[in-house]
């Protein structure tokens, strides 16, 4: 054959002619194709596994046969035994070119492999590392040409990894010359970002695992994730033990207020929590704690602050200033985590505002609102809901202040989202009698075996989930009017409405303990829903819209509500329902591809920056918005697309003159009239 | 007037023309005119002070007049009452220009002020620390553009000081928020190299600090110099308290060889001993800990490694090979410096090889070989010799094994340079008689009163430049023989030189105790001159040359010694006696210049780099230079300048046969007889 051997690459579909004799790996780097390795050749990791593709490619005019292909050799057959090839795969560094070939590169051999996410309507994660592991041989020292121990290793990084300028933590020489030496001159180097050599193992060593931390204020979870294949091997949760300083995040902000210096036993208590959680997940997947070289934080701006040992004061009064809003790194020892590497990095996800913070961060990561045209708006409900708003163009976001009305507390029955709660309700239009499903049972109350099913369970209250149902239910069938009274005149059609004083209540359980939505439990999920609709309605009049193209609903209440229940009451505006996502721990989401993405960090710190931080305290269209929003679904705006799905009721007027159950805190107004 | 005011800068010369009403600091800095400042600007820190010109200026062309400059304001009055401003010195950023004027700007109001050192043949020191202050305003916060306390502040500092891309401490994250509202949103910085924000303090603060540390086996010693002027505020010593662990370097080696985790108490000893000293400079300064904001260090090898946590037993055998060898900055807080600021960094200036360590580097730093055309030999005697040769094109460094003779161990009456110790000896060609001069008294020993002022010191025994003395003048006068020995037959002359077995000895004083000087002890100091000539041979052989320009004796033994004995000895080569120089500690003032002049410490890794290591026990030639220098002052090498300043005795030939004396460490061999 007078031309040399032509090699196609799939899936990139590069191709290149090489002269007999060349590695398939070198083919493949002359050509820019994505091939990993961490031993660099030596047949060691096997990152670098290929997949000849035998028989006759038309396209590329060549017959790609098995003997063009140099045959298994020794440090092969050895891999195979001690770790295993995969099924029809060769180590591309210790095969060579002996004819025209067809080469696929298998997902798991691609440096940058792409990591497929469950939900389709979200983008892959494209795993890029901050951290990764390089195996390197040293010159040993030499008495004529003098040099240290780092200076050599540094020299074998750019010599066979080409990487130049690099620091080195202190930490790393103190233990550098018994590891090398160990080693025998061969060791594997962490490096972070291209920059820092921040760990040394003796000999190969192909272990390197990150953690993806959501600090919530009343649960830290971790996922701890191969760094190498991007996959998560162990997750946990616990409970945020600074719920022992107070509930919900004011009144933690209260506790240091009244406690100068209590920022310290606040920031101790969450470290801790996560020091543990971190031995947790380790202990599960079975890894060495060593190995953890990286872990990223998400939380919103007070959980943010207390973690990094700044005192969260500033973020409870006004102007809600933020000591830092930018994304961080540090070393993991700087905040007190001793579990993992020594050299172990941190990195905070940036802050948006006093309100708005790296959880967030993490949902836009997540979420990716940016990246499209479409309007998205992501709301994450909590005793804050968090509200982005934009496409590619801009991007806004504000707080607003629901309260904790969604997390079943200001409510009568309400309760957290546990076994016992209902979460699910349907009411029968025509008796107005209603059935539930509660958490742990999977039957309907109505269903024959429920009474049986929830013996040891019991009714306990009603969740989040379930307040919004029986809300929007009661409303649908007449029970609630839209100014969000329960209507005193439907107590004829059932004895399920009931006087209750001047006001009225809907029976919904009529068990131990009794679960009655009263008319104060209207008004407090009337605020709730009137906040977080004003909130993303002052966002949509920044951008001059009156409709959005997608909604995600982010956190755990939003992955477990209903959407079209939501929509009913008017929690978010009219959209198309089956563009209304629930993205459930989004912020996690986003933690956790920082931690597989470098450039993710770079690309939410430019998110960030160019993010319209909206203060709804200082918007006074805010109060406009939220008075308006009161009514359900809305005083005046329109859901056709709601409508187009669900039968809304035909507005009602209320005509009782009503002073006592008046909505803004218990300030007596006279109510107009309903008259649309 | 048509044209704009000419404003003439001296004594730089810069001029420029400039409406009515300029501020001068203004106009000084459109011309580039170097003016310091702290405050930017606002009166505060009276850095900016310059003195107006008054009189006929024909060489420029113009009147300089009092009037020609805005009157006295509020702002330099107040200054004024609570600073005071020089005489005749006015705050240029307060000052106009109102027309024509000669302006001065005085040397302690210049940034880069030159410090001029004592010794003359040595250069100044530019101060430009790596770490400088900035009075700032920052903007408070605003709900209606929410970004965090950290971002308004890094923004402030790139408008009013044009600092960018900082990065910030997380240290100082921890206390930003209550100290931007203490100093009511204005603040002062500490700014690392132009590149990390490392503490902040409220409102105008002018005070920053540094300390230059030399980590010696013996002795510690640390310099607090003044960052703003440069001065050296405080100086303290202490002992190394390693030495419990072992005299010399060798022992502390040993120790942690046999004690494995041994480094860890060596360590934590010379860092307690530094925090000590630390504590105590500033208590004599009178200043704050927290002012302290930069350490640099030197010293050799195992001192480094030690000091920084690294076990030195790499060091303690052949290859020697250094952890690292690149100069570091790191956080003092890494090393368990707890005294200090908590963002103080730390500076170790670069090792060169495993005998040749910082200390050298400070050395060449101080000495500056590499800047002109002379050949200059620099030996740091210690208990290994590091000697550096070469010039602004080539670089040579090596360390020769001297052994601790020259620090008055290895002699039978020898002692530490303390009180008490014969420093200076002269013996009268014609009767033999010594006197000589002891530390703490200012007679020499036959002068009236010399008993009387000893009383309280007694003669206590013999230092290393007694020894080099009293063997120098033993030569001069015929006593001892070129090969080392002391000649019998002089016996007869002087009842001084006495039988000591089958070698003699001369008998320096009759006290308690007797000061004797024993063939052994000129056996060991032969030993060690010729190891030192040996390495100094070594370097002028690799560079090609037969004499050198210029000799510069460094670190305590150097300054001690008269360097006309130590050329006598042939301890070093034959040059020009006044252009051999005692530099003193001129490792410590390498540190302090790495200190104050940041781009020092650029300049000595780029020297470090080009520095041609040399290891002399993997030289041949070592050894052949070695057996040579044995002779004084040496066998072959002529000392034509020595011979023209001194009239050294006719050579003669030793006659006796004699094994029990040989040097070599007892192995025994029939000497040649001498014949030159």
């Amino acid at each position: 054959m007078a031309r040399d051997p032509l090699v196609v690459f799939t899936p990139s579909g590069r191709r290149g002619h090489f002269p007999i004799g060349t590695p398939v790996v070198e083919a493949a780097r002359r050509l820019g194709v994505d091939i990993d390795s961490v031993c660099g050749g030596r047949g060691l990791c096997g990152r670098c596994q290929i997949r000849p593709s035998v028989g006759e490619f038309a396209k590329h005019g060549i017959v790609s046969r098995a003997e063009n292909l140099s045959p298994l050799n020794d440090v092969e057959r050895r891999y195979d035994a001690k770790r295993g090839l995969g099924p029809g795969q060769r180590l591309s560094c210790q095969t060579q070119v002996l004819g025209d070939l067809v080469v696929d590169v298998p997902p798991d051999s691609q440096v940058h492999k792409q990591l497929v996410r469950k939900r389709a309507e979200v983008r892959d994660i494209e795993l890029d590392p901050a951290i990764r592991l390089h195996y390197v041989e040293v010159d040993p020292p030499d008495m004529h040409t003098p040099s240290g121990d780092l200076e050599r290793l540094l020299k074998a990084l750019k010599a066979q990894w080409g990487l130049d300028s690099l620091d080195c933590d202190l930490r790393v020489l103190q233990t550098l010359q018994p590891v090398l030496r160990a080693g025998n001159w061969k060791v594997t180097v962490a490096i972070h970002r291209a920059q820092v050599l921040i760990t040394v193992w003796p000999g190969f060593h192909d272990a390197a695992y990150g953690v993806a931390v959501d600090v919530g204020s009343t649960t830290i979870a971790a996922h701890l994730c191969n760094l190498s294949s991007g996959a998560v091997v162990a997750s946990a949760g616990t409970m945020n033990p600074q719920i022992r300083f107070g509930e919900d995040l004011m009144s933690r902000v209260s506790y240091v207020m009244m406690n100068p210096g209590g920022e310290v036993q606040l920031t101790a208590a969450v470290r801790e929590a996560i020091d543990a959680l971190l031995r947790e997940v380790a202990a599960d997947a079975g890894i060495d704690k060593n190995d953890i070289l990286n872990v990223v934080f998400v939380g919103n701006p007070i959980m943010h602050h207390l973690l990094l040992g700044i005192s969260p004061v500033e973020l409870g009064g006004a102007p809600f200033a933020l000591a830092v809003n930018s994304g961080l790194t540090f070393w993991a020892s700087e905040i007190g985590l001793s579990e993992l590497n020594r050299g172990a990095r941190v990195y905070t996800l940036p802050c948006i505002a006093g309100h708005v913070g790296a959880d967030t961060a993490g949902v836009i990561l997540s979420e990716s609102p940016h990246l499209g045209t479409d309007i998205t708006l992501i709301v994450d409900v909590g005793t804050n809901a968090e509200i982005v708003l934009g496409n590619k163009d801009r991007l806004l976001a504000c707080s607003s202040p629901t309260g904790p009305a969604f997390e079943g507390a200001q409510i009568s029955c309400g309760q957290r989202a546990a076994p016992g709660a209902i979460e699910r309700v349907r009411i029968d239009p025509e008796t107005l009698e209603p059935r539930f499903k509660v958490i742990g049972c999977e039957l309907w109350s109505n269903e024959a075996g429920f009474d049986e099913a929830i013996r040891h369970i019991g009714v306990t209250g009603i969740c989040g989930s379930g307040i919004i149902e029986v809300l929007a239910e009661m409303f649908l069938t007449g029970i609630l009017l839209g100014d969000g009274t329960i209507d005193g005149a439907m107590a004829a059609r059932s004895p399920r409405i009931q006087a209750d004083g001047r006001t009225f209540s809907y029976l919904l359980h009529a068990g131990t303990p009794e679960i009655r939505i009263l008319q104060t439990d209207v008004r407090a999920i009337q605020l709730a829903k009137a906040a977080l609709y004003a909130g993303a309605r002052l966002l949509m009049d920044r951008l001059g819209i009156d409709t959005v193209d997608r909604i995600v609903l982010a956190g755990a209440f939003g992955s477990h509500i209903d959407v079209k229940y939501a929509m009913i009451l008017g929690m978010i505006p009219d959209c198309d329902l089956a563009r209304v996502f629930s993205a459930g721990n989004a912020a996690g989401t986003g933690a956790r591809i920082a931690l597989l993405n470098q450039r993710a960090r770079d690309e939410i710190a430019e998110i960030v920056r160019r993010v319209e931080k909206i203060e709804t305290a200082v918007e006074p269209r805010f109060q406009e918005h939220f008075v308006e929003a009161m009514n359900i679904p809305h005083k005046s705006a329109p859901y056709p697309h709601l409508a187009a799905a669900v039968p809304l009721p035909a507005a009602r007027a209320h005509t009782r003159e009503d002073t006592s159950d008046t909505p803004g805190g218990g300030r007596r107004r006279r109510r107009r009239r309903e008259t649309t």
